[in-house]
């Protein structure tokens, strides 16, 4: 997806202009912000921690935020602008390319649909549909839900009632149940006293092919980059997927499960209830974390862990005995 | 309940039909498939597991999916088919007989209340009923609520707003706040890559006179059997109860606290915020389990339990001094 | 606020004919049933706990539920009424002035919103008001929320959609995402065999300016006293908050978080996703809590704590190596 569907870009913006304090005076043009791997030679990127230089090595982007430490990283063709705190700075400019995409203001284009524009969907009572959506053959929609702007939904999908969608692409065969929320920016933002400094979301939810949402669930679409479940994935109720958090395929996510931001979750993972995932961790394929576990570093292929900090089973058994 | 109110059953079929791979070429007809205390003579059971052979010995089903080792544990009356997966099995026979129970589609019958019809009960705006509803006097049904196809509701109830129900059997004197959603279908498929295979979940929710469900509340309904709640027992916002876990009278059930499925919880139980009950246990009677508390073996009577894994309350306290 | 808009209050009652059972025949009368701080002269209030003899020093209630040994903490100004069960007896004497507060009984004055009354508020499709409400310029309401009678929202607020707030106040730019259940009634009942004697909850939800509430949470109203957050307080999706919590300012609550009833958290606190904060604690200024923490006592200000049950960061730490 080169081109943000969800929402309105301003710029381009001359990298001087973009950052005056700096005093670059640089007037090539900046048009979209964009992570590592998806920036175009016209884009701005940014890389502020080790754990994604070897996206670094491969970035197409001209500009890059970053830090003195960790420009040795970026390749020749992508240009360094140190900064202190590469989180705030990347903010500010965010705001700037997209200054409605730090609240979910609601979908104002909202009507009821058109018999004609969506004659081989179903829909319940009450559903409200947003400009432009595509919703593939066979699809059912339940009663009181709500589908904002541009939202793609596939062939033969089941979304339940009460459901909010918004900034999703979702695939065939996709059941979304009752209560779900997703596609709603998620937590991030620069503490600040008095009036916090949200972070804009400009990234999507999508969920592929023969993916299960259970009822209640909340996936926050991505900051800047987008929030993926795999095919054939299923979760279950209450679970809680925040930003750029992307599950592979295969996967069975019990009750519950919450993911803090950014982590990789690879395939064929298994996830008992109530375990939480931290930030911006990476856990490999065919892994099985226990229920309730508290998984606070990567995990490699194949391991099972339990516990709170998840050890491997072994280990856990092993201090159980103690 | 003899008859499955919610679900078209197909069939009857006979024997041989249903396990053609087993060339079992038997013609007696089988009508339904229930649990073990629930099957009558002309039913399907099965046993997948020691904990339940109690139940086996007084079975009245004539067939029961199992496996060789098991087998011994059924009654003269109940002739064993013996496979390798019974649940694998059981999934693909209970296709065969609920081909709709698989996938919650929305209810096509909703309609707003026909007030002749619902003289006594008092709606909020927009509410959804399917047909053949029975709703008792001087309940109220909060706004934006559905409430699908042949769903009971007893006498002075309170729903709350944004609440779906389906698959439900609701007593007198219930309480449900805001945003729950009760009868969906369970957590429940056999894992297969590229699509996973999803178990019909042809039970119901019940819940007795007086329970109380708080807010953004999810319980699924049965997978073959049922979920319940007993007498006066109440749930705090939040709450997870997966298919088929029964929970006893009197009990006390504080908010997040998650219920994996099948499991059983006795009378006058109380359950501490966040804690999670894996599945397929049984809590007695009198058990109290403190907040965040993991249970993953049963709990006798009376016992005070902590800590993840839960343990008894001493020795939890010893363990801390450690 | 010394009335309360959102219920109905019978009385003045005379202490004798409140309790009659205590024989005190005392013809005074008694306007209101407030907490310790918020009592006027003319009001009973209650000390169930020493953890509350200090806001006991100062109260001006003449009358005081309380206990023997509890009752040499009033001030002179204060009679005790002496019992053994005080929150028992709160209980029945609230129920009294309040018959209404117990049930969260759906609006039923609840419709489309006026224009004429509205006429600088935004409202989404299908939006339900009640009678009563104050909604501040330039506010944004999304689809099928529901605002109950006598809530005061302020001005440049985003409430999303499928909202239900009752029994609140809400601040300025304070933005609330979907899905979320605010002002209900919170979890607390006397437990009684076959039928639970449920508190009054008579409180109301504050949410000071700058608050951002996720998506799916839960945040119940206060029982007697109320339910806050302070200013520019974020909390993050499926948090659950307990009646009479009282949060600071610039606090961060990440996902899944749970607060028992009645804790006061300080500002600047921070809270890693799914922690637990049990009921009637005190957390500091500036503390930080790890996610999955289960926090069961008293955090004092600047520390840092992690683990089930939660302890100093080190002593988490030092744990973890033996």
């Amino acid at each position: 997806m080169s081109k943000n569907v969800f929402f309105k870009r301003k710029g381009p913006f001359s990298v001087g202009k973009i950052f005056k304090e700096l005093k670059l005076y640089q007037k090539t043009k900046i048009f979209d912000i964009k992570a590592l791997e998806d920036a175009e030679i016209s884009d701005l990127t940014f890389l502020e921690s080790v754990n994604y230089i070897n996206l670094a090595k491969t970035t197409k982007a001209t500009y890059c935020l970053t830090t003195e430490k960790l420009k040795t990283f970026l390749p020749n063709n992508c240009r360094p602008i140190i900064v202190k705190n590469v989180l705030f700075e990347l903010c500010k400019v965010a705001r700037q390319f997209y200054p409605d995409a730090d609240i979910d203001t609601p979908d104002s284009s909202l009507k009821k649909p058109e018999k004609s524009k969506y004659s081989r969907v179903k829909f319940g009572n009450n559903v409200f549909i947003g400009r432009n959506c595509k919703i593939g053959n066979n699809t059912i929609i339940g009663s009181n839900s709500i589908i904002e702007h541009n939202v793609k939904i596939g062939n033969n999908c089941t979304i339940g009632s009460q459901v909010v969608l918004k900034n999703s692409i979702i695939g065939n065969n996709v059941v979304i149940q009752d209560g779900c929320k997703i596609g709603l920016k998620g937590f991030g933002f620069i503490p600040m006293k008095e009036k916090n400094l949200r972070f804009p979301h400009i990234g999507n939810v999508l969920l592929n092919d023969h993916v299960e949402v259970g009822a209640n669930c909340t996936i926050d679409r991505g900051s800047i980059g987008n929030t993926v479940i795999g095919k054939n994935t299923f979760l279950d109720n209450q679970v809680h997927m925040a930003h750029n958090v992307k599950i592979g395929n295969n996967c069975m996510i019990a009750g519950q499960v919450g993911f803090a931001g950014s982590s990789l979750i690879g395939d064929n993972v298994s996830i008992g209830g109530q375990a939480g995932i931290s930030g911006h961790l990476k856990i490999g394929n065919n892994v099985k974390i226990g229920g309730g576990s508290g998984v606070v570093k990567d995990i490699p292929d194949g391991t099972v862990v339990m516990g709170y900090p998840a050890v491997p089973l072994k280990e856990f058994l092993r201090n159980q005995k103690k």
